[in-house]
């Protein structure tokens, strides 16, 4: 025991592999972190020098397997104290060769005892992201939430699923209750309608293509694609990629996704919009789906609903909002303006594993026709849903699921909407958007940054470049660019290595690399915003 | 707070409604419970009378915040030891309308206070199932490991996102290496080949069959399926309905899904599918895909695999291998025979979290040719897959998903894996069917029991008909069947209602309902399978 103990016990320097040619000398560590020790709070070692077999269901397992879960917990309740603490990196990165040889991660055909899966969660938890650390800006979902945390390790605990009520009988009515609370929210009428938690943002994406298609002609469930004419669908150019994968797996194709035109600001023009609709109709095809955006992934736009969904009344064709990302504006009385008009979707995307800050995975397809799902998707597979049980049948939900078994999401939504009350995710959500507004009027005149679209974002997304010494003042233009270009992987790459903080670029279009900086995480702070540029400026100041 | 925290500590009578009737008054309350008290281990009212925003990232809110985690921790450590108890109810059922009634669940505007929050996650496991009991045999899924249970906790506290290496460094490895060990078991030479863990086996199922039309025609991911002729698919008239589900959403069509019969025992018959693919061939169909199924989900058949594969082959038809139930024998010496010439297939279903009891979800498709998911599924989005990062971007595996963001599932079967090793999967397998072999000996002679199918059931399933003594005789066939077909909803009511244990039933072509016993639960004994034949025999003696 002792000694497999010490096999992660070493000390792991940061190497800077490829990019210390790069950097030079002049990057003295200037942050000083706390080291999250592989052994923290290591019991006796002794104690754990038994096989997993010794637990429960092994007869009188209960005390081994109470102590052995609460050794789990300290490990995890100081992970999380450690996480939230800005003296702690937000991530001790290796790369993936490195990492592989840090731990010995291959799978045995002999047990390991208790105290070596204790290492390995600490050695797993030693280089995973903090996601709840306060200074990661990352991906649209960020932070953690104790309640949200507690609801899902509940869960796990119960340990069910969600296909019918019988097995799951408090989370389907869990579902039932907030799924409607949805709807209200949305705006149809008495919260009326149907949806369904799925397993992320592009499936639930593709769940309203599915069922657009459904709508229109029914007879493609039996009688497949071939017997409909060519179908298309249509969404901006600023869209998330998933509208094109559920095409490509639905067998619609992706070139029958039409890419409308965004304004400089990254919204659905909705005249580009009708004037692609008559020309796929003088082709012969026929437009089935809108999909428009609120809330885009880079820029954070918001397409205008109210006309796109005038136009799709006008020519009868099914409106979806992807609000996987800016839905939960929803819920914000100073920002739900940005929505106007969703309430006349026919389907709305809306992830609260995002800006709501809900425990991974929590995604929603909210539908305006009640009965459609259940119609588009149900096999009536008699060994699941048998319709002679002796309970109210309407709460065996799962035949309108693509998915058989489905994982219960929806536990943690429920719990930290108790906890915080509606109101309460709308100061978490007013909160982050004052923050991006704060970081926007930091730099918008700030020297070295230059904003990569005009006006302030209607989202929390802030899209700028930072121009380092050596490339704000290059006249040749071509090359100005290039070299920018370059600009944020190295930044970021820095960042990632020095464990400070971490912010995701991306090009776009002919935009080179350029931050998008997005704010969903509730630890952040004002101060950790005005540390996010000082530490911008310090890692690109030699570039 | 106080009035709160009484809100739900009424006794709650357990009300027999509908089968009141039927039940007249011969059945006494014979096993008495302990109760889950809802109020267990309830700490001093007052402590948690603050609210959530009190927890972290909140100012000095590290004490707050474990104190309330430990409080849930120990409600979870309560329940977990009760659910192995078999002196407690595998649930406490009451009908929807009546648990709409027991608890408000509505969410409101304002906040509740962390007190609220504990009755809430207390109520909920009250009327939870217990799925880690020993007399939990409702699924295909049942128990629950405290192994698997601490991975999923900590899964929950590192709250992140398969699509990246960047933010799920470890995870991704861990994928890598679980997904690389599992080929090898399959068969495939040096573990090569590919795969992902997705939300379920009906999901996985999909994939295989989008990437059998993808390799058969690359063009249909942009031109979509009116650039291809008819496809048609072949699985077996007992194949599990997520076949049919995926090709309708997949724009194939459930008609072009032709079922294949099956003999008495639930296999597949080689010589139909070969007949079934020349008749379509005549047709002018292409056929494309053939889902054979290892492990079907009610008779537990395995279909012949090397016969399969052999037209298959023939026919250059892409073979698939659904053992979402059965693929799990492939870790067992003993059994995996059954499964010889999976390494032929092209692809495989495979869920640990059924026979192996990793905590739900956990589905993985495994998939022989590298390169293939990447080139079916990738859509390059730049803002997540950027191409300039500073490490090796083969981890970056999320553009071969469906799906965008993706659960972290590989932890729990991971950790298992290690804390078990290969060996003690295979034991807790191999125990399972000798439990069913046991069960199967038990009722096959016995008076009153007809068995479905005749041998040896190949997995755990046993399916059979209970017939109780007022139908036992009769000698109107049409009215014995008649009468029978209602005996096992009334029982599985029963049981329920009782809570002293749970299993399916379900008709089968032109087979009335019958009990399809599985056994999955590594805490069930020959005790617990003594028990549920007592429990039958009981429950249905009046009928």
């Amino acid at each position: 025991c002792q000694a497999a103990a010490q096999k992660l016990s070493g000390g792991i320097g940061s190497k800077l592999c490829g990019l210390q040619m790069m950097r030079g000398n002049i990057f003295p560590p200037s942050h000083s972190f706390k080291s999250w020790n592989i052994n923290h709070k290591m019991s006796p070692l002794l104690m754990f020098c038994f096989p997993s077999s010794d637990l429960l269901p092994a007869m009188d397992g209960d005390t081994k397997t109470m102590t052995f879960l609460q050794e789990v917990v300290d490990i995890l309740l100081a992970y999380i104290v450690e996480s939230f603490d800005r003296e702690t990196k937000v991530i001790d990165f290796h790369y993936p060769n490195e990492l592989l040889q840090m731990n010995n991660w291959e799978l045995q055909d002999e047990p390991a005892s208790l105290d070596d899966i204790l290492i390995s969660c600490r050695a797993t938890l030693k280089y995973a992201i903090k996601t709840a650390h306060p200074r990661y800006f990352n991906q649209l979902s960020t932070g953690l939430d104790m309640v949200g945390l507690a609801a899902d390790w509940l869960t796990s605990t119960a340990n069910t699923n969600m296909f019918t009520y019988e097995v799951a009988p408090v989370f389907v009515l869990l579902e039932y209750v907030s799924l409607k609370k949805m709807r209200e929210i949305i705006g149809w009428p008495d919260g009326r309608g149907d949806g369904i938690f799925s397993p992320g943002g592009a499936i639930s994406n593709m769940y309203a293509m599915l069922l657009a298609r459904f709508k229109m002609f029914p007879e493609v469930k039996e009688k497949g694609m071939s017997s409909v004419p060519r179908l298309v669908a249509f969404t901006s150019e600023h869209s998330h990629f998933s509208i094109k994968k559920g095409a490509a797996a639905l067998g619609i194709g992706t070139e029958s996704v039409i890419c409308i035109k965004a304004d400089e600001s990254g919204k659905m023009i909705p005249a580009d919009l009708e004037r692609r609709i008559l020309e796929a109709k003088q082709k012969g095809f026929v437009p089935f789906f809108v999909s428009a955006t609120a809330g885009t992934t880079v820029y954070g736009a918001f397409d205008p609903l109210i006309a796109i969904s005038d136009i799709c009344k006008k020519y009868n064709i099914w409106m979806h909002v992807d609000g996987a990302w800016g839905g939960s504006l929803l819920m914000s009385r100073r920002h739900r303006w940005k929505l106007d008009g969703v309430e006349r979707a026919n389907s709305v995307t809306w992830n609260p594993h995002k800006m709501m800050s809900v425990p991974l995975q929590c995604s929603a397809l909210l539908v305006r026709e009640e009965g459609l799902m259940q119609n588009c998707n149900q096999m009536h597979a008699c060994y699941l849903f048998q319709q002679d049980k002796h309970y109210d049948l309407s709460y065996d939900t799962g035949d309108k699921a693509l998915q058989c078994g489905r994982h219960v999401d929806i536990f943690k939504l429920w719990l930290m909407w108790r906890a915080k009350g509606t109101i309460g995710f709308e100061a978490q959500i007013d909160k982050c958007l004052e923050l991006s507004e704060y970081l926007y009027n930091k730099i918008k005149d700030r020297e070295g940054y230059e904003m990569v679209f005009d006006g302030k974002p209607q989202h929390t997304n802030v899209c700028f470049w930072y121009l380092p010494p050596g490339i704000r003042y290059m006249e040749d233009k071509e090359e100005k660019k290039k070299h920018l270009h370059k600009v944020a992987p190295v930044i970021k790459a820095r960042m990632m290595e020095y464990g400070t903080t971490m912010v995701s670029y991306q090009p776009q279009g002919d935009k080179v690399n350029f931050f998008r900086m997005v704010i969903s995480n509730p630890a952040a702070t004002f101060q950790d915003i005005d540390f996010l540029i000082e530490e911008i400026e310090r890692l690109g100041q030699d570039l």
